[in-house]
């Protein structure tokens, strides 16, 4: 069999070789590929117009440092098989394959109650049965019941490839530079002790750095004002378009849009690759755009002025506060949207959205970090950095959002 | 009136001011946040993942580089009025206003014998007179109709800001760092000689840097075999996808792509912001896309393959020969495909596709680069370079491609 | 009087416009041109081969940000005269003319008790002597006796200009990418208030990562064990070659090194440009490594071996404790040199250092960092970043270092 | 034996591992460690305060693409046994180790034909006795002795990993970005027919780009004019201070300078590690850098002239042109320092100095860069580039310069 070697150019990485055919096959498969159709970060090009990249930019990218991180660990004697090394990689790779469009906005409004892990586990089962199984090690890898847990802790961890590459993408294509967390210096110092990924102390300032950039991108990105509001107006955006759709109306749609418009799907439709699924599988990004574009114009004041909104970057103007808005203030807004466009207090409500956002970026409980020392003994960084205050880290900070519609 | 003062983060030149508030309207424009949904690259994603960045990102580029171009030029003592300052902003923005998605594609498919330039100026002229004529010099400098004609040939020439921007951009996205062209540097050596922009002597290692490195990203980036082939499949999906179209098939379309599928669009339609002009507004990537995926069940044997071709990335194979592919080679593909799916002669013939490219980088006739000397003479850079063969680089290469839906 | 316009090629920002001719001459000086002579990070390089900026390209560096900050805080609204722009401009290009070569290992031998910053301030005031006044702004500014405080604070504070381009240089040259403090979204937010530098409540997680970058740049690259190691290595060097000189013994030196290894100088040597200052200017990094190449081979066993160690990178070995290394390894150490040198026990010491470093990075006291909300209050960061625990980052972290020679 | 693993930092390549205690060892040798305290590109700093880079920080990064381009050749299918491969590595990292400081100075002062070559493969022999001929392999491919010819290629050919190490680099360094040569991409598409380093025929845009970033580099960089100026004036006061010398002067100097100065060195004085070569690799920029400062206030003029000069960068003038200088211009500016500082006219020639430059970048000759086709045909570049004009690239272009003390 002629080797289908090929090598990714990565404006992060530079070139990024795909090590063999088993690898270059699960990055071939439509379900990888679809991910090239999904934006990383949703709506935050609103804010950072480079930030274009797409989820399997991202997944080639995880690859790669997963493919470090394996040689560093073996330069350090842990032993990984030929097997457990393409599992691993084909499990980070798919990691994220059960993401839809806007996974944020989705998950409020057309696929609800269904996290996105569970559906990449789904799919990625239903790959494994058209490969005879050839994917199980992966699998398990992903499902942490492998027996070596470290290689589930690379795919899913508080270090885990995952983040390293999409903090690393995300500083990059936003042009957040000071983003940058490291990860190669990282990678250099990860090791495994008790069957547990490690850092070894050395590494202590690197893990503090990460943990704070992490926080930047959060608040500079991910959490940044224009992009919540962008998300908070497509989330009644679908709303009411689903709304109208059960009401009867024939709103354009793609099919798979179109069927998660009018059906309240559960995770019995997704399993055993039935219909949600198949239709899962054909949304991205472009169903949304279209729609919208053509929603822009459609008779409901409502769905009209959002999806124009959304469509020309008329965006809903946001407040953030760390006190809870008070009733009367939203009041106050409904009513003058009732007013302005002749709709009821029901049809008013699409224009506001109030949520709090809390960050809580570093759980003690679920996910630490271990600090290896020189002697063998391993510390959690909450105890190791004499520093960092992880208490604090741990601790979640609540904003409140208000969204409104634009005078 | 409020300053809508504005800082965007450009991961190629860090931050960019917005400098005034008919800048920033011009930039809120739904014309151009339209860009925001056509990618610069079209299809250039198959092969360089990181290549996502859009036409309005390029376009907020190339207002950058025009500002800092007009800074240098009025530090060299040229006169350069705020009016001016704004109308060359302006046209630089507004110069790529008539792009559609995938412009190659749609040129010989959907929109055909209509140059992009023509449909920019009516939409320019569109957005003018919706403003009271406050873009009047932009479109005179864009037309090339202004008296100082130095602003025009920033805009468009050989060294215009457009250029400047796309190569470093294509350059910084693709990760083909050596195709980086020192746009700073060119901007710091530009002048005005006779109302003709020139470039100052000491800059002539640059200019022939930046012709080659324009070479290089043309046959690595924007001739890439990959892109090509997918660039072909693409058109013979869409004039399928009309044929089908013309002969009463209802295919799945947004209703702006339904209108180019099924219409024969000319000039006339397009002028006076017509029917044609108001569905090209509403056309970009994402409809292209959607359909695709929908095509790609479409029971016509021809139309689902192409289309799951291009979701799936299973593109043509393609060849590229310095002489001209022989009419048995393809006649053997036509016959394999006949058999293969049962189709007719004309049916398979969308399965191959043939051309030839030509690459004519360098024009001396129409758009020369002069070289300023210090005693006040220019010469064209084809003199001027020691060299650098401007005779080869201006002679057209050509290239045979032939590319086929794969065994 | 003829423009001596010039631009410097900068890697780290590009290309550096000097404004001009008065800020042309101040670069021009010689005791500006000498920086060029020192670098930044002394011994650093032994481990970051990359780290061979020298204080002169951080002093055009910090002129630049400064250029910027002024542009800042200039469109804000806030006043500020040529002759101000010009002294802080001047100003901050000066600050450093005070450093010696390795300035940490000069202040615990040649140049005892004698800070950097007065020495800065005595050669500026000899510069305007010469030039008859014209920097009295500057060194007004320098001196914190000009009204506008916030010019000094620009110069010398918590988030000085000299700050953003060391940490960003050093980061940049040393190839530690996540140091980088993201200097240009800081100094878009800079404000003034009560004629205090102060940064605008959105800023506040970028203040947070500078704090934080800070820190790893301490430890990871100021604070490495290498560079401590031979620092320490340098200075035991250095007390040698003074000790064996003013035995009457004759090293070889320039006459600048001479002069301080034979005199025991003290600020009045330095007042009125005597004879000592007048030495100090001619005294950098090439008079120290030249000394060295020669005392490698000096009869005196102390003086060669710690010189060969230096300049065939035989360091040092280091060990880093948190708590007193214990006088009984101190004295095994000792005992062991004797024998192996056959040397007296004072001069075993120079083959060992003890040291402890205490890194206080954030001083509540003296330097507070304002942030500014829009409702004009401000509060100290310490108070308003609800995550970053000043309190750890203002304790004094105190680390033990035992520096010995190998065996 | 333990493993003395280490990983550089370095900013251009990011992190480079050195393999193995052997390659480590010769990095550690005082004959590499001298190369720290030389500068790559001497004089350039005076142009590009960043290009401080060392030649040991080239070395490294030469190495760095050495193991590289084993890898790929390797994974071609080409046979390396550990033995070359050490070779090819020690080779690269020796490559340099001949070079005095400010090379070019002193090929025309003080160690006079004598090429470099020749001195680092006197200073390999003298390793590799110390080391009981362990070297001998990478001094056979050094020499081109080795019978696989391509690793001698690698180390000394027109593509060698000298050349993409060093244009890479002081791209980086000197802040001029557009050199860069994609030295990854070259790297990758290198493979070996018929024992010669050939490129794969689709890298021929990027040679192509290779050879014409390396040209914008010589002009931009290597012979920009203040460097060639400050070259010139280097000279005259070597050849001055050496007359003064000759003449019985004693002037300041480290012992290794003394001895040039002094001695009138031939290729015997080197041979067998004799006195010449013992010096020599005590000699460094510091010796030249100590110098100059002393002998500023030297009571001859001349000496004193040029080395405040060098000093406090106040250069020669210097003037370029294409035709040669007029005898008459010489002499009137001879004429004008006479009168000016009372000096006789053979010392008023150390004021000025005449060159011609040619530059020969590509050489058809000796070296050629063969590109390999799929049907394992070997052509020339100078054949296979449709565009490049390889005749005009090996044509010597003259320029003459006149350097002169300014008024």
């Amino acid at each position: 069999m002629s080797i289908k070697r090929k090598i990714i150019n990565d404006p992060v990485f530079g070139f990024i070789n795909i090590p063999n055919n088993f690898v270059y096959d699960v990055i071939q498969h439509p379900f990888l590929q679809r991910l090239n159709r999904i934006r990383q970060l949703g709506l935050a090009p609103f804010v950072y117009p480079g930030a274009q990249h797409t989820r399997f930019h991202h997944s080639i990218g995880a690859m790669f440092l997963m493919d470090e991180a394996l040689k560093t660990l073996k330069e350090k004697g842990k032993e990984i098989t030929p097997e457990e090394w393409n599992g691993a990689l084909a499990a980070i790779l798919m990691h994220d394959i059960g993401h839809g469009p806007f996974s944020h906005v989705l998950e409020h409004t057309l696929v609800t109650r269904i996290q996105h892990e569970t559906l990449s586990l789904l799919l990625m089962e239903q790959m494994n049965k058209e490969w005879n199984g050839t994917l199980q090690t992966a699998i398990d890898i992903f499902n942490d019941t492998y027996p070596k847990r470290f290689l589930h802790q690379l795919v899913s961890g508080q270090l885990d490839m995952d983040r390293l590459d999409y903090l690393r993408r995300d500083s990059f294509f936003t042009g957040v530079s000071e983003g940058n967390i490291g990860s190669a210096r990282i990678i250099k110092m990860l090791d495994v002790k008790d069957d547990n990924l490690v850092v070894e102390s050395k590494g202590i300032y690197s893990i503090e750095n990460f943990l704070m950039s992490r926080r930047l991108m959060y608040w500079q990105v991910y959490l940044h004002k224009t992009a919540v509001a962008a998300e908070k107006m497509m989330i009644n955006t679908l709303r009411r378009a689903r709304e109208l759709t059960l009401q009867g109306e024939q709103l354009f749609a793609s099919p798979a849009l179109a069927y998660f418009l009018s059906n309240e799907t559960t995770i019995t439709d997704f399993e055993n690759y039935g219909e949600a699924l198949r239709h899962f599988v054909q949304l991205d990004d472009n169903d949304l755009w279209s729609a919208l574009k053509v929603w822009s114009s459609h008779p409901d004041t409502v769905l009209s002025i959002l999806s124009e909104g959304m469509v020309d970057r008329k965006l809903f103007k946001i407040e953030i506060r760390e006190e809870k808005i008070s009733g009367e203030r939203v009041s106050e807004h409904l009513q003058s949207y009732r007013k302005r466009f002749g709709i009821s207090e029901h049809e008013a409500t699409y224009f506001v959205a109030l949520d709090s956002v809390a960050t809580d970026m570093y759980d003690k409980q679920d996910d630490s970090i271990g600090i290896l020392y020189k002697d063998g003994t391993v510390k959690d960084i909450s105890k190791a950095s004499d520093m960092l205050n992880i208490e604090l880290l741990a601790k979640k900070v609540e904003k409140y959002y208000f969204a409104y519609l634009r005078a």
